[in-house]
């Protein structure tokens, strides 16, 4: 890595959320020496792509930094060079993420972008895409380091790991999020409470919490069975049933919802499509809203209507991580990397998301040893899905992407497994080469 | 053990099955010396077991045996002195089992005998009860074998050798039901297909089949998938998917329709309830008729009727283990004993169910190794809920019940779960003394 | 495998030991149907071979059998067709072997043929001739059973199963040895002692002793101490210390003397060597007089010199094996297979030697589970010498090489390991072509 | 924990060491506000003890620090109220060393404090005590940090862990010393290199070092094998085998000459042995310089002969451990803790040493997964020796004592294994009065 100038390389650089990024890397200037920014997005992205440019030449400009900025399709020219990559796109873009979310709900299924069915359907559509671009980074920035956000994280980040050579960490703001609320219950800063994370992306407890040296556990899990905020803008809020709580012995993810209290979850997002649209319906009105702004040729700095996305604390997150491997901080940070024995009876190539201490070498994650029962059926069934989703993503398998399904613990019968794949394959038959469509 | 005369003590004696026991020990007499049995069961059940025997005696005499035959409530003296200890007993009897599966079907949820919610509600019945049996063969017979049949038979075995020190085996009629039926798709003698059994009771997986040093597996799963039979009498035989076994990629068992095709196993549960009661009670009219058969005084032999009970095999499948121990057979049978490492990543005292060689030196499974992801999944996620049962029924604990129910794969909710467990709680309250009831 | 008749392939024809696998074939006849026998042999084992096919054929004619023999040097033609082939050969012969004692003594070393540095150089002069065996057999006879016997068997069988896809089962005779000697000193017939076989080829344990049930281990290992005759033809018997077999709490091998006797074993080794040569030198001679005994064309039978030579029960054991596969036993036999999670602790693919069942199916080992600390430690030392023999053979690594004698604990200190290792490489140049010797 | 004011307990708070102590809390007065420092030690180290009061009081009057002193045999005095409570005693002091060192010379074997047999002797001296010292401390001070550098500290630890409640970190000043010559060797300050410690204590091994991201374990290696200073005070410092080094691939610590350099370091040993004593006859005279200092009026700081001690680092290390617990430094350590999935492999409750988190939360390991064969046998087996000295230490076992001698490494042979066992036993009788001595 240079020690004077560094280039990220931005995959998806059209997003709605890059003005945050692009604030993140002016906010640290004194301690990154960030001088180039390529910007790259798909020729169906260009329009939004140009706009996020000059955003973020009039942020550059405001603050007086001195960097380069470049926007357009040229993947390996991005990648080329570039110290870090970092992937934020999303494969058929929100027409696709309604249709993941609309499809499962026909079934009496969760509809969710990044688990159950909707989640699987992503996965099958990003992970080819994603195996591309770490050709490109193995053949033209060997070093450099990718950071991974585009969902599923886990799933992602561990397909990366299995079939490349590519460094790579996977990132969510589910946990910093966590974090966050946590020490607002505690009335401390987030620094001070210790969390011991570890599960899966969107599947991850905290197991034991500690301020001062103390275990605050059920003192958490009290406030949010009180009804404490310990949600995620995007995540409906049902209220966690104290006694389940107290039983369960680990602070689950906002995201646990799903998996926990699914009829309640189910029933609300049948009512809110019915309502309102799916999610994706929703987020496309407010990203019009957004790229509608970022046109004003007068804004120069990200707009405070991007935090009400449900994405907040991504950049933080992301170039946090940049930082402690540049500045070799071995600074803790929750990350998605390969379990490497961290989680007992996990191989060492799952990928997990866990506590890890993160600096030049890369990210370490912490042994946490044996998880209870209370979470590990939970975990391995999940684990499991995940498995056999990304070799039917890599290999075009209908039998493993069945079996994904069947394993999915949201998805309660073979039966629907099979209604929800079967119409997940003819709905994303363009983004799905490495299937062969006779099973339809 | 002694070498000429053993003696057989049956905890449950009353049992309508017992008559095909009899008939086991009296067909074996030539490689089993068994000079005693004693039945014993509780005063409720004293009618019954007068009954059998009355029937026992005649059944004895009639191929003139010299077998001293004892029906009693005297526990302690039926164990004393016994070589074996076999258990078959059903604490609150079938009015209980029908509890058990009425109540998860008012959640929508699989009202089953042995798995499910009515499983759990059996296990937290039926573990005080075996561990107090244990306690007196520690005291009086601390070598003899207990051969377990009751159900759930790998959970109350788990239980017995994590909480005794008593030489247990569990057992089940299921997979040497598969054996049989597998054999006769193939159109060769149960003994010739050689079958890799490992999973959990009632979620029993054969990984690979052979016959003559062959793959058989795909040709069973293609017979299976055509409709070849391979159920259980008491379970509906709703059809397989022929892609989906092709994916798994292994023979399930029966009782897997539950957890694989929960919806159709489900309606057709809600369906049948709602035309002629709950399995239990149906059972119930086939027990009163069996019994009104067994008191006739011309009855000397297992009548044919006995067979339609869904319990085929219990009697063979035990007396093998029997004749195995006592004459050093060195056979494969397939049991409920300690993991041992036999299955990868369970723990060494996880019972599972799986290929055993059993001789007089006890039950060694068969290792496995690494099973596929297709399976894995499941398999931790039962037995997650598995070991939490065994520590909420021994210890009283609602907060492990209440996990336990949450991590069964066939509960979809955790507030289903809840309303569920209070439920069997406040119907179960006499026999659930280990349960303070202040949650109610 | 054809039902009615069977080809053995028998690689190493020439050797002395063949007289007795005859012997074995024609006990079996009956339930064996053996038509074909193929002896192979390499060009300077030619006149031996010769010798051999004429016992064989005055052999087989004096009982009348219907088999067909061959011997030449076309390897190719011996495997195809084949259902079994048998390797027991010596690259390099005794004259290799004689080094192999040797060179370790200079070094104050144990020199012995299997265990040690000596096992070490015969492994890396056997692992690519056995992976060029079982190319032939996978284009040949690619459903065929390999049996190997061939030192160092441990070894030999993981580099099979590692590096090929050939069915390979490896055996050796000091197992079936200890059963019967214990079943000596336990006044018994060996199949009714139980034995808890696991361990590694030539340092393989017995963990638990069974007779009628009841524990004996104390008892055998209390009689081992006590002088009872435990040792095998070709190995010193060094009295064991009654204190250390009763803290050990298992029943070692004779092997184990090497390991825990070093200093006695190493001495009467010196000794021996000095005054009557290393033990290949001795075997030369009887090897000699037995080829004088065998070409005499009165000579129609096994003689009875053939058992002085220590490799007793060999052919039993291997003849077994075939018998137990053919015919389907599911017998209990010990050999040498992955560990599939029968130890815990040691990788899948490492081959232990332990108790497995055999049948048409292959070998299937029990599970043992965890292994008490007493043994633990020199079991994984030695697994972890054996894993660089055979990377180290197999890519001609001098770095794995050295690390391999490193680990080995018979070899005390890094410089010893290196002297040893180089004289080895010098004096087997012929033999290691993988090696290039820049090293030297 | 307070917050404003510490009480550190110094259990042998009479060791020449002492002074070090005292100085690294003067060094950090603005980050750890410690005001009571309780030295306790034995009556017959009174005078010692005295001495040191003397100095601690005149190093802390002279930068006129705020601190109570305290020293006297009163150890539950010490403990209560304690913060921090420190061990660094030797039982039966520098005279039971140098037994400890002569004793396995007579056999050949290597002699020395921690390792092989003399660290045998030293256990079974010290886990006693450590276990007595736990009950004060779960009594009178549950929420102490025990910061233990008593030797052999891996063991000790693991001790503890398993037999106390007592929140316990192992610390030794092997790693932090490797670290720093490291650096040297790199031209670089001790923070920047990053080095992946993993192993026992004493037998630790970096298995991969960076240095600005860039992997240096081969640099290091070679600059090791070209004769950097890469060892401590008190071992001697044979030369590495470069060739052996980079086979090894991961950088030995300074004590792995004992096991990798058998003969040139037994041979240095007896010639020293011979020549000037034993290394605790050596110290014996350092000491008591040491101790003539320390009471001469006018020293009040630590005076510089000290650090020829071969302790080096000792005190920083232990007093950087408060710091990063106090202060909740999430700093990397290198520290003896539970295993916890650390190295696979090992068990939980298996004491390591490795790279650590460490804050308030206590020292979390880095997940290292799986080593490479290299090193695992060794690892292994010298790890099996560590449990078998702690249950023979813990239950005064003869024969789990002789099992672990036997297994450890730098003991040949079971007949020289207790030979050795049976004079420690004889020599240390007063120490070990959980031994009867009847095998005597």
């Amino acid at each position: 890595m240079s020690r004077d100038s560094l280039k990220l390389a931005i995959i998806g650089g059209g997003s709605s959320y890059t003005p945050e990024l692009v604030e993140g890397v002016l906010k640290r200037l004194t301690s990154l020496p960030v001088k180039q920014i390529h910007f790259v997005d798909i020729e169906e992205g260009k329009e939004k792509l140009d706009i996020i440019y000059g955003l973020a030449k009039r942020m550059i400009a405001k603050v007086g930094a001195d960097i380069e900025v470049t926007a357009d399709c040229d993947r390996r020219a991005a990648i080329k060079g570039a110290d870090f990559v970092m992937t934020q796109f999303r494969v058929g873009g929100l027409a696709a993420r309604a249709n993941d979310e609309k499809i499962p709900l026909k079934y009496d299924v969760i509809g969710q972008e990044t688990t159950g069915p909707g989640g699987f359907a992503k996965a099958l559509r990003t992970i080819p895409v994603i195996l591309d671009i770490c050709r490109d980074i193995e053949e033209l920035s060997p070093n450099a380091w990718m950071l991974n956000f585009t969902n599923p994280a886990g799933l992602v980040s561990e397909a990366v790991n299995k079939y490349t050579k590519v460094k790579n960490i996977g990132l969510c703001n589910v946990p910093v999020s966590m974090q966050m609320m946590i020490a607002d219950m505690m009335d401390c800063q987030p620094n001070e409470v210790q969390l011991e994370f570890a599960g899966l992306n969107h599947l991850v407890w905290v197991h034991k919490a500690w301020l001062n040296g103390e275990d605050i556990t059920h003192t958490v899990l009290e406030k949010v069975g009180d009804g404490a905020n310990f949600s995620m803008k995007n995540i409906w809020e049902e209220p966690w049933d104290p006694t389940f709580l107290k039983a369960l012995n680990a602070i689950p993810c906002p995201y646990h919802r799903y998996f926990y209290q699914t009829d309640a979850m189910l029933a609300e997002e049948k009512l809110s499509a019915a309502e309102k649209g799916t999610r994706a319906e929703q987020v496309m009105q407010t990203e019009s809203e957004l790229f509608e702004l970022y046109q004003q040729p007068s804004l120069d700095h990200k707009p405070s209507q991007l935090e009400e996305r449900g994405g907040a604390y991504y950049s933080d997150a992301s170039l946090n991580l940049v930082d402690a491997i540049y500045n070799n901080r071995n600074s803790l940070h929750v990350v998605n990397v390969p379990n490497n024995g961290a989680i007992n009876g996990l191989p060492d190539d799952a990928v997990i998301e866990c506590t890890a201490v993160v600096g030049s070498w890369g990210a370490k994650p912490l042994a946490v040893g044996e998880l209870s029962p209370n979470v590990k059926g939970l975990l391995h069934q999940v684990k499991a899905y995940e498995q056999l989703t990304i070799e039917a993503a890599v290999h075009g398998s209908y039998e493993q992407g069945l079996m994904a399904l069947a394993n999915n613990p949201l998805v309660p019968d073979i039966g629907r497994a099979k209604s929800i794949f079967d119409e997940i394959l003819q709905q994303n038959r363009h983004y799905l080469p490495q299937f062969t469509l006779t099973h339809l």
